[in-house]
């Protein structure tokens, strides 16, 4: 292992400074997703930890590896996201000065919370891209400590502490599954469990729209990908880190990947039975398992949530789409007579088809529709997707002609 | 006590036979809500109970009370709720028949988990009231036992082991808040820390929409009230107990309510602070907590979060109302020229005012427009009332006469 490689000791050291400082989050046994996948399931509450991710604990292992001088020209970083508000927090709590650089646009609520946590906010650029280069001349010129969100040898070991928390609370512990972006909380995690446990099986999950290391992985080189986008943005990231890279290809046994509709269908699922917010990022590791991307069968497997920050208004929207996928939630146009009774009538036989109705939305103006009559735009709440398509037979033998919108 | 009331013996009861059946909740210390309210605040994790409320406890308690003959006839509920899927997952565990009455139009999802719990499920009527009257009258027909949600000794029973599991987990508790609707929960967790800790503090909290056993509480005599309606439906009891309401007359400190804009905040908070879904019933005691309902200060408190069964679409629309009441959401309307550039020109005053938007909505046939006029209405994200403010008054100062729509 070369010098800025962490090691297991590393780690240990850094349980030991972070213990009161980050939360040992909860390991949630979860009857519906064992039963649902045919496994023992363990749910890994990052989502519940200090600042509302794990990002605190490689922060602020990180903040706490600094010399006394270093620590009194205080630490930067660029970030919109959880890095941003566990970077804030740890350097509150080490007592050490602390700018963040943001984007223009970034979230309201984080900016809020990063500057909660009494850091100095400064918005500049139009993306992470830019707010990056900005943060990186600030550092130039204050001297400042510049904090990695991954590639960081203490920033690895500080995540790496989720593992031994595993270890304490499920010694018999067969897998676990780790979300990836950079590739710092699996790479610490995958130190610790193949050093200590070998044959835990370590998979990590990445979105399948920013796919970078999955892609290097399987490829055994690092690449950079700028993907498509995903809405697990906490792991959208172009460009894995060397340090992150070198520990997954000798510890990972595999990585894999999943959509944004299986992602939004693992929200829509810990929302409705876990009863629990987690972000897209958070959500990769059961998105793979309920949707049969790894082999595990029979196995005790630990789920690690990493974070539960989502814009609320974003989560409104994986709701419906959530919904949508799994048949429970349609939208339909269809074209009825502009006179009176005609909605009403439409709505009788929609009723009668078992479905309930969330929203009418009525418009006689659009230019595609035949004067006297209107488009009518219904969101339905359903059974599956097989009530679905009886509801659309239903009203085909009505006469309608109803299309699928959403 | 009388033959019909439960006793502490009987709670100690219903935990040996829900050993088995019924999760052991968390009882989750937070941070956040500490500071906020000057408390050390746990949060009792009901919402994370089997079936996604405390019902099971007393639903499955009573089941088991049955005698042999009586289970073989089966039980029989009427319910759209929480009481509902407790009942089938109690009937399914105790290998008893059970029929659960559902008004028409119930949600989709409540009644598919009643069924998955192998329920036999029956849709009549159009609210509560008739789905009781044909549960009745089938119940007459078929001799199965009856399980009323709240005014049945052994309901209450099971509920009150929620308050051996706090006194197991925090032996120095000094206060709980505790949700009432019909006052089974509140009856069964007060008998059980009154008779062995007479010096914790027992509160319950109505929701102001729906005050009956507030009201009755209050003026010391049984009242029937019918209510305006409220958000958190589970408490939404018009006709309380008398079982119970003597053992609240007897037990409780006191009761309080909280409206419904209260309860949508506190379903926010807990959902972006932390990361948990809780129904309407279940925020009300962090919504007294955190509206300063209560004197408490300083003071060590469970509050029983009792169900996270909430309809996923509802809560998208709480989302948007708890961000309208604390500032971080606004719908402002205004008309603008119908020529191009003045929709740009309008975001670009808001973006200068630091507003993020979230949707636009452009209508220029509306009937009360002037010609060449068209009518804006901008969804925005703020960062608090008085930023709020700000926008209106530099929208105003640019020409624009901006309206508050929501």
């Amino acid at each position: 292992m070369t010098a800025d490689q962490p090691t297991l000791e590393n780690v240990r050291q850094a349980r030991d400074r972070l213990a009161w400082v980050a939360r040992h989050t909860p390991l949630d046994y979860s009857t519906t997703f064992s039963n649902m996948t045919g496994n023992s399931v363990y749910l890994k509450l990052e989502n519940m930890q200090k600042t509302g991710s794990f990002k605190i604990r490689g922060a602020y292992n990180k903040v706490m590896s600094l010399s006394e001088r270093e620590r009194t020209r205080g630490v930067i970083a660029a970030s919109a996201g959880n890095h941003a508000q566990g970077v804030a927090y740890a350097a509150s709590r080490a007592g050490t000065g602390c700018t963040i650089v943001m984007p223009n646009g970034a979230p309201l609520s984080k900016l809020m919370a990063t500057q909660g946590y009494g850091a100095e906010v400064l918005l500049a650029g139009s993306g992470y891209d830019e707010a990056y280069q900005v943060a990186c001349a600030l550092q130039q010129k204050s001297g400042a400590t510049f904090i990695h969100s991954f590639n960081d040898p203490h920033v690895i070991a500080g995540q790496g502490t989720i593992a031994l928390e595993l270890l304490d609370d499920l010694p018999d512990i067969e897998a676990v599954l780790v979300p990836v972006g950079g590739g710092g909380l699996l790479a610490g995690i995958s130190l610790v469990l193949k050093e200590i446990k070998p044959a835990v099986r370590v998979i990590g999950v990445q979105a399948q729209g920013a796919p970078a290391m999955y892609s290097s992985y399987r490829q055994g080189c690092l690449n950079e990908i700028k993907g498509t986008g995903t809405i697990a943005d906490g792991i959208a990231v172009g460009k894995p880190g060397e340090a992150t890279f070198a520990l997954l290809c000798k510890y990972v046994d595999d990585i894999v990947t999943v959509d944004d509709e299986e992602i939004a269908g693992a929200i829509l699922m810990l929302l409705e039975r876990a009863k629990i917010v987690v972000e897209g990022a958070g959500a990769v590791g059961l998105a793979a398992l309920t949707y049969h991307k790894t082999a595990l069968n029979n196995t005790k497997v630990a789920v690690v949530l990493s974070g539960g920050n989502i814009d609320v208004h974003i989560l409104s929207i994986i709701i419906e789409r959530g919904l949508a996928k799994s048949g429970r939630y349609v939208r339909l146009s269809t074209v009825v007579t502009d006179r009176p009774g005609s909605l009403s009538k439409l709505l009788f036989t929609v009723a009668e088809a078992g479905a309930n109705v969330i929203s009418v939305a009525h418009d006689r103006i659009k230019q595609d529709i035949p004067l006297k009559q209107a488009e009518v735009e219904l969101a339905l709440e359903t059974r599956n997707k097989a009530h679905i398509d009886q509801i659309i037979d239903i009203l085909c033998s009505n006469g309608y002609c109803p299309e699928v919108t959403s």
